[in-house]
């Protein structure tokens, strides 16, 4: 904020300037001492939360717009810590279908991007980022390349890194992988991991199965949290040594029934937020986003307030946002007006102190971004040919490994299937489900790499 | 942390180092879950924990020493974050009466310090910090001098607080005094919370009776905090609005009796600390600090997990402090052995990795610091005589004005007393407590300014 930011704060809160907005009469879910209180005012000027409970009437101006909740519930807005926006969606498609819905910060990783287009394509995620209207956060990759020994992308320097530190709009460095902080761990990402302690940056890890005495040394080297845990076991394990916990309700797996038990575990809840670790587009169209997992965690027996908790000021603690999450003078004016407080299906949507979305609609639209020239021009091919998609053999079939992968763990098998050779080519079995597939390395590199597919039920 | 560092503690963690220091068997006050949790062990690597609850008994080296906690508790090192340190101790007088206590971190107000030091006097004292046997931290005077109008001492730069800001030890702004913040702020006060607020840095705030519009004023103006409730709804009307409460009990005011009550109005205590607010040596002699306030609070009926929490992880997040409150790898390795819970009395106190203390003993010093030269001649007086101190009158006796304190309200009245004149200058009357007092400009720039004291109980 700057000085002039906090002179019309603090003469709004006392009524010496007009509000821009203000709510009335609302059922404030007080994420701070977990309490429902009724009948509460709310004032917004800029993009900030001013007062609330007391609004002097002369902040109520000619030009301050005036939204009667009616007694529904006012709930801060969604705070999404963990996913994967920037290889599945533009931005703007992806806040047309989460802001609608309560999402009002979203915190999301970049690997893919950093792989792809290296320090200069995170910026431009990040500049396209600025223009959206919701807060759209970013945490540095981690990793990247994520497998050095495989790949042929230009590594991140630690300069890049600090480059990168050195923007309000990282705020965090992105998934690390536990065998890759536990397992020798090289020099360079020790020095990864010390520069972002010196910049106060937390460290999301990715600890799936980590427990006992590697959970230890994965959390001694400073990683912060964890969206992994699958059971309630590994969530209690994990809180008690301190990680914040993401329970992963998403695309890629849906784990809050498996978790939930721990609830009956603890008396805290602090520490324990739900974020999505990704969505599909199908599944913000037919489900929703955050709302979902609002209501899943008390259907499956989450206190509602507590609930509520995890998806906004306890999300906002894993990242020590200490204006995110709440409702409250000082913060940002990320607000949902909810009719029935278990629906978690809000009416009107308020993201940075304007009315960005009503009744499932966005009424208010990002500027518009063109990614650079070198962003659109990525792909370098070698020159591709039917050739490059044979797969010789001789005889009239061969036994072959295919990749099979399992959905629910996403581990891949190992399948041995048997295929037919016509013309001198393995041809697939598309009728069930075993198909070619062919890598191609995006840097024009490398050969292309092939193999089999089996048991995904493509056809 | 330093990659080494971070290395030292990964391989600490799986065994493949030897720990420092290992605690068996204690019970330990999980502060994250709100838990009881018997028979946990924990590793010491330098001045971080390395882990908690598994230790691979090859950990265990020759040099490691362990220390057998019996089944007593183990609680983390006590936060204290709102105190006056400098104005009335030396630092290592004060380490050696409230470490072994089970403080092992304090952040301090200075503003006394710049007001007659300035800048240089806070980086001396800082100094003098870092060679302490425990965790010193200050927080920048926010308004110095605090009232401008009437003292003559140089005001701090914006360019003084930049220096300040980037000082890691630095963590916070000290507290501002509501009116001066909601009252017409002027630009440089404003400027100044800005630059804080860039800086990631915490404004503490003295919100002694703001309520309602001004309360939201306060706070809208990024202040984060308020050791100033007096009563339960004073506190509740905080903490709804997202202030982290330290509840103030020491040597000025003990406010737990009075503000006890909220703990039967809120669900979430995370924003809920105490503080001292300052202590003089005489209490902390006869008794105690921090785990007097733990003691009075238990009785006061606050649950003991909770009262460790207060003093903890609730007083480090008043900071946002990531790697201070508890016991969990990669935190600061600050403990305590305490037998019986609610005792609050440890047998061994452990700093930064160290056994600092046992059983009321320090047992470990830290660097003797020597006060640079300015520092020690900053008293800067004009010639004093006799007739300095006179006051001079006609007649035999005078009516004057004198100035009453009220010991519980620090309000000052207005007293009219009768005094006699002899041999033409007006006597105190210290049988009755009506005493004179002068003071003196240390900066020998301005008379003596002189006056009645009464009702002080002082002969």
């Amino acid at each position: 904020m700057n000085p002039d930011a906090i002179r019309q704060s603090i003469h709004t809160a006392l009524g010496k300037k007009p509000a821009d907005l203000i709510i009335t009469n609302g059922t404030l879910v007080n994420v701070f001492t977990a309490e429902l209180l009724p009948g509460t005012d709310v004032a917004i000027k800029g993009n900030r939360f001013v007062a609330v409970g007391t609004i002097p009437s002369a902040a109520r101006g000619n030009e301050t717009r005036v939204i009667d909740a009616d007694g529904a519930f006012l709930l801060p807005g969604f705070v999404e810590t963990h996913t994967h926006i920037a290889n599945v969606f533009r931005l703007h498609d992806f806040v047309r279908l989460v802001l609608p819905r309560g999402t009002t910060t979203v915190v999301t990783e970049v690997t893919e991007l950093g792989n792809s287009l290296g320090l200069a394509g995170i910026q431009a995620f990040l500049a396209e980022a600025r223009r959206q209207p919701m807060n759209i956060k970013v945490t540095a990759p981690c990793f990247s390349p994520p497998y050095p020994e495989m790949e042929t992308v230009h590594p991140f320097s630690l300069a890049d890194y600090e480059t990168l530190f050195r923007d309000p709009d990282i705020v965090g460095v992105g998934e690390a992988y536990w065998p890759r902080i536990v397992n020798n761990p090289d020099q360079k990402t020790l020095e990864l991991l010390s520069l972002a302690w010196q910049h106060h940056l937390p460290l999301q890890g990715h600890g799936a199965g980590a427990r006992r005495e590697k959970l230890n040394a994965f959390i001694a080297a400073g990683i912060a949290s964890d969206h992994e845990p699958i059971t309630a076991a590994e969530a209690l394990e994990r809180l008690r040594l301190g990680l914040f916990v993401m329970i992963r309700e998403g695309s890629i797996r849906q784990d809050l029934e498996g978790v939930a038990a721990v609830k009956d575990m603890i008396r805290d809840f602090r520490r324990l937020s739900i974020s999505t670790d990704g969505v599909t587009s199908s599944r913000l169209l037919n489900q929703g986003h955050l709302d979902v997992l609002g209501r899943k965690a008390v259907a499956l027996g989450f206190d509602p307030v507590t609930t509520v908790q995890m998806l906004t000021l306890n999300a906002a603690a894993a990242f020590g946002f200490s204006d995110l999450g709440a409702i409250a003078p000082h913060f940002r004016a990320d607000l949902q007006i909810v009719a029935h407080l278990e629906d978690f299906t809000p009416h009107t949507v308020i993201a940075g102190g304007r009315v960005a979305a009503e009744r499932g609609k966005l009424t208010i639209a990002g500027e518009e971004y063109h990614y650079p020239l070198f962003a659109c021009n990525s792909l370098n091919l070698d020159p591709l040919t039917a050739e490059s998609f044979r797969y010789p053999a001789n005889g009239s079939e061969v036994t072959v490994r295919a990749v099979r992968p399992d959905r629910q763990t996403m581990v891949t098998h190992e399948e041995i299937v048997t295929l037919p050779v016509e013309n001198g080519n393995i041809r697939p079995v598309p009728e069930e489900s075993i198909l070619k597939y062919v890598v191609i390395n995006r840097y024009g590199r490398q050969r292309l790499s092939r193999g089999f597919l089996a048991g995904t039920g493509i056809r």
